[in-house]
């Protein structure tokens, strides 16, 4: 059996059945944004893992090792975010091909810094090796939660309101005005506006884990599932519906769209809505909490860190699915297509 | 300037002026086996990290995809043992190529399995990502110790005595068995009988972590350094001095070295010696202690795990240097002269 034929999800299924295995300590285990051990005094370790690697998740034409070093660290503060923790201690596995100087690899790790100290994270070790070809950056992150504000993929409640931080989309815009022209048939990044063209484009290039955000949602108490947005909002809002072993709607009309993203799309010729449905790592939040709840919840998070809120749509039994509605009102399967890895 | 000017240690040293910063909460941070981080009860948490890298740790072609995983989880456990602390958690972060299938891509998972069944890890989470061209495999380990029995490479005083466990160079010994005849330059397996064959490839292919070991030597708290063979005895005992800011000299006929491995040497025509000194992963454990205190030590480990205890050298000050005495009195420095990677 070929990889390409089960997918990466398919593939973590099988490994979920074969190998994984939980035991008492584990409070969440694989198949969340981090998993989270029971630590001897009642509060939670969290720890997670991400990695990038060349020519998959960046492309050095485009990428400056700072900006990889960035992603590579942002991705898994994210992590920890969206479960409702605090980041704490990071290890960087680093596998570096004998084409990068020194200074790059100090650009690399200067970036992850940045984001280390915006976020109060720790680095505190790892392992460099030698590459032969591709650089690969792996971090896996610690953090701690207490029990009674984790929160995982899997507590939504049918009727919830399913809501989002920020806008989305923009990662993916900020992404294709990096490409080179070529890459582009012939478009260029010529007609947008400097200051519109270098937002977006920092969009891409510099994303802020929403950490104050989760960490206000998480403390209320009131949300009952959330996700970071890393792979685009289909998928994410599949996860938490899938893990919540129910069903979703999402408004198409209601997605936070910033002008920049549109823009772009325009410019490019491509429907915005597939860079905030498809699109990569926006980092922006979703969550899911009961109705009578959802406009104080968005308020306050406004009010207290400047992050607008918006209701996008509604947990629903498992068996009305996953869907999409227009703003004509018709529906269709809502269907995850991020990056394929295999 | 080039990584190869100044080679892994010489950029980790840099990284760790420039970039990683410890808390107060970090008992132990970059450069040692594993970073300790004070747990809110006074419970040290562990936790490590180990990339392995395909044409760079292994070869498809004499490394089965079972044992790349049973390696990748063994050097973490030994990772975690050597600081005197229990193995408990890990995320394993996987980038597979397309050329490897489904089944085998689980069989890398089984043996992480196998080792994390042998001693009691949990594998709860991870990243699965394509990769380009070479498979890559990164485990991040956690553990838990107590204060008052950790033990790190730091803290050797002059005139301990310095011991390993088991034997050195079966490794080497059982990667060279492996190599595809025609790399060898001529040589075969064929002269070895069958039975010593399959054992020293055995030490290659399936190394045991010594954790028993290591948790009786650390919680008798008679030790004062400890670190696990992953890189050559010369090395890891330039690392315990260096660490501890000592000298020390090592006893070139004391070093434990079995038969099978001798025979090997003997029939590749190389120095036995050098299998122990420079060769690769036999996670034997070296440590320091008192003289007063070594033999009581090494009777209780051998007794208890039937795994012998050598004396094999001594912390001298930090004049002397780090050197290697060979049995007719002379002494060489003892340099560093595994695997390089850049």
């Amino acid at each position: 059996m070929k990889l390409s034929q089960i997918g990466e999800f398919g593939l973590i299924d099988r490994l979920k059945e074969k190998v994984f295995q939980d035991d008492h300590r584990v409070v969440v285990g694989i198949g969340d944004d981090a998993a989270a051990i029971r630590a001897s005094s009642g509060e939670l370790l969290l720890v997670t893992t991400d990695v990038l690697v060349e020519r998959v998740h960046f492309d050095r034409r485009v990428h400056s090792f700072r900006h990889i070093g960035w992603r590579a660290m942002a991705a898994n503060v994210s992590d920890i975010a969206a479960m409702g923790g605090r980041p704490g201690h990071a290890l960087v596995s680093i596998c570096l091909p004998g084409n990068i100087a020194v200074e790059q690899a100090e650009e690399i790790y200067e970036g992850m810094q940045a984001v280390a100290d915006e976020y109060d994270v720790h680095i505190i070790g790892g392992d460099t090796v030698r590459a032969p070809r591709e650089l690969v950056i792996s971090v896996c992150l610690t953090g701690e939660a207490e029990e009674k504000t984790l929160v995982t993929r899997a507590g939504a409640r049918v009727g919830d309101k399913i809501c989002v931080t920020g806008h989305l989309g923009g990662s993916r815009a900020g992404l294709l005005m990096l490409q080179p022209a070529e890459d582009l048939a012939g478009s260029t990044t010529g007609s947008l506006p400097e200051n519109e063209w270098s937002r977006i484009r920092d969009r891409h290039l510099w994303p802020r884990p929403r950490l104050r955000e989760a960490q206000l949602l998480a403390a209320g108490g009131s949300i009952h599932a959330m996700i970071d947005v890393s792979d685009g909002l289909a998928g994410e809002v599949g996860h938490i519906a899938r893990e919540s072993g129910l069903g979703a709607e999402i408004w198409s009309e209601k997605i936070p769209l910033d002008p920049q993203t549109r823009r772009v799309a325009e410019h490019l010729g491509a429907p915005a809505l597939e860079f905030a449905l498809h699109g990569g790592e926006d980092f922006e939040l979703v969550f899911t909490s009961s109705p009578e709840d959802t406009s104080r919840i968005a308020e306050k998070v406004q009010e207290r860190t400047g992050t607008p809120v918006t209701v996008i749509g509604e947990i629903l039994p498992q068996k009305e699915g996953v869907v999409i509605v227009s703003a004509g009102g018709s529906r269709k399967p809502l269907r995850a297509e991020g990056y394929r890895h295999f």
